[in-house]
């Protein structure tokens, strides 16, 4: 076969296999373009026209294919990306690990019997195996940069506004916002600016970074505190000042029912199949879903209005200097430990502890591989609208790193 | 008394009395700046230092004198506008109409025994009687422009974002934006560019409006029709197209159930005088505060969600052609025609008809006086941040209405 971008969308449409993947799109070519000769691993909760959308779950399975393209896929198709698939995903992406009963599970390509992440899980495993060279995903709590760090990519998560979700099924109104994954830095800036309303700005690089004192840095798996020293140290001989910062809004962001986001808001959305369906959805996405029968709207609105609060105060503080974390706590999770509801319930609240941070300010943050220590990550996050800086910093930190 | 602005802003101190004004600040002066020598009546909902918020209501009566000004009152502060005192409004501002069992009801000064609309009431009527130059209030449902249209004067509703609410008390988050009154249209201009966070440009008139025909028509007294056609004349006559449409976007306003928003929000806020001193809350206020129990956080999502996406399509819809409407529905009423609850719900819902549909779009939208026509008012609305087309519409209008 020869090496054009359409025989290489062949050759990886053909190893695009389950669990990665529910199903590959057998129409879409590659075209010319700023993106011509990258294949994409579509997150199965963005519309491809003629395809459908199953959001990672079999109760969508006699929805009506997609009329037309998520605003998105749109984009990439328009820029000659070449569409492989709809990867597979935890159901209505409510999860950081990635678990599916319906369709299998991704496993991280870095580590034996051990999950590649979630919820983007697919299009992460794709994209670490090089069956992909990008994943188009969402991020609600850190579906882009958990399955990122468990994989050993770069993962980005988008300020919200910045690029449309129309035509993507939604899981928490308020916290959702297109990620992408790539195996290189260089390819976030012009992904990010098909998939974006506006061209990024190169900016300048921020003269420091807080590393909260106060949050993030506990419970981490010692492989994960390494990791993040050595980043550390690599980001202090870049001349990075490195301020370690007790901050009240962490603490105000702990104790924030962050829960209710998702839980309310997936009801809100998918509740016709919670009432009708309960037995066809996995139950442990079931079980997150009944949490909100008990709040009420009054409640809710304290949780909407007190996370105003908290953007309101992120931008004051995160808007040229942004915070360094490790992207999750630990180590990607071997599958056999998350056989125990109680222990899942445990690990998934951990990884997505320090992700979540960023959608409660309505950020934008990225994780960053860091060398030989596969399997963590190196997390900045700013405030809302600063994806420039973070694009400049993971690229001029792809080096030091 | 010499006629200097602080002279004459002694002298409006002295006529700022019940039921227009809760209280006068007795320690502020005029200053040196653009609004140099305008006297200013500031809603009883905004901080200023060294006075207690109400809010309109007595259960604030022991809250702690502000420590600061709100943003807004700063601002006014610092471009020299004279502040004569905190002016009457409905408690926690939740009505159209401006009633207030605690501190009186402000009236129109056009008729006899007519009430000035609300929540901005006594801003309002100490406007049109030449007691103040300008109102800072606010509006959530048509709280500025309901009385500017009663009161005979110009009413200004920004889209939220333009103009800060630090400091100013919450009834809902959702819907909450700033409102000005002013008697006349070439004050605007001055004053929003004081109050918002960037300046007005000048913008282009629009060359068509839309009069909805499925919407904000009905049920209106035969003066406002007249009245309504009246203007509707003068803008043909001024070369403006008038496109009368039936759209889609207004059948969907009305399925929504908008009373949400302030029932469960104001709860949100203001719950703990709700549960611990109900019996000194105005009765209409708590009635309707108390019907956010009925609401669970999933029924509120859905509306939040649904407003969403009215919000998206009248940025398609509204950002080049405006809507015209009547402002309100009905002439100033009676206020002994609003003694009876029932009477009074109805005629409040009826008075916030035609206004509400702004706040739900998060637009921008001016109510204008129409000549030979007190009482009554011309609105226009555009989408989200297109204050300045409004700004510049209301200007080249002032000589046509």
């Amino acid at each position: 076969m020869e090496n054009t971008p359409q025989a290489l969308l062949q050759t990886a449409r053909a190893r695009a296999t389950a669990p990665d993947f529910t199903g590959t799109f057998t129409d879409a070519v590659q075209g010319a373009g700023p993106l011509s000769g990258l294949n994409v691993a579509v997150k199965d909760l963005f519309d491809v026209q003629g395809y459908v959308t199953r959001a990672g779950s079999i109760v969508r399975n006699n929805t009506s294919p997609a009329a037309k393209d998520a605003k998105t896929v749109a984009r990439l198709r328009r820029a000659g990306a070449g569409l492989i698939g709809h990867a597979n995903m935890t159901e209505f992406a409510y999860s950081g690990l990635g678990l599916n009963p319906h369709f299998g599970t991704p496993m991280t390509p870095l580590f034996k019997d051990r999950i590649a992440g979630g919820s983007t899980s697919g299009g992460a495993s794709a994209v670490a195996r090089g069956v992909a060279d990008l994943a188009l995903g969402t991020d609600t709590g850190g579906s882009a940069r958990i399955p990122a760090a468990f994989c050993g990519l770069v993962g980005f998560k988008a300020t919200a506004l910045t690029i449309p979700r129309d035509g993507a099924v939604t899981l928490s109104h308020s916290l959702d916002s297109i990620g992408v994954l790539t195996r290189e830095v260089a390819l976030l800036r012009p992904v990010l600016n098909v998939l974006r309303d506006t061209a990024l700005i190169k900016s300048a690089m921020p003269r420091a970074v807080i590393v909260p004192d106060n949050f993030g840095m506990d419970d981490l798996d010692p492989e994960v505190a390494e990791a993040f020293e050595a980043a550390l140290r690599s980001l202090s001989a870049a001349g990075i000042h490195i301020r370690r910062l007790n901050l009240d809004i962490f603490d105000r962001y702990r104790a924030l029912p962050v829960w209710q986001f998702s839980a309310v808001e997936s009801r809100g959305h998918h509740g016709t199949y919670f009432d009708n369906a309960p037995d066809d959805l996995d139950p442990r996405v079931a079980a997150r879903m009944a949490r909100a029968d008990g709040v009420t709207a009054i409640d809710y609105a304290r949780t909407l209005a007190a996370r105003e609060t908290l953007i309101a105060e992120a931008k004051r503080l995160f808007n040229e200097t942004p915070i360094v974390m490790p992207s999750v706590a630990i180590m990607p999770p071997k599958y056999d430990d998350l056989r125990d509801d109680v222990a899942f319930d445990r690990i998934n609240l951990l990884a997505l502890r320090n992700t979540s941070f960023a959608n409660l300010i309505d950020g934008c943050s990225v994780s960053l591989p860091i060398s030989n220590h596969p399997g963590a990550g190196l997390m900045i996050t700013a405030s809302a609208g600063q994806d420039e800086m973070l694009v400049t910093m993971a690229e001029s930190l792809q080096g030091v790193l």
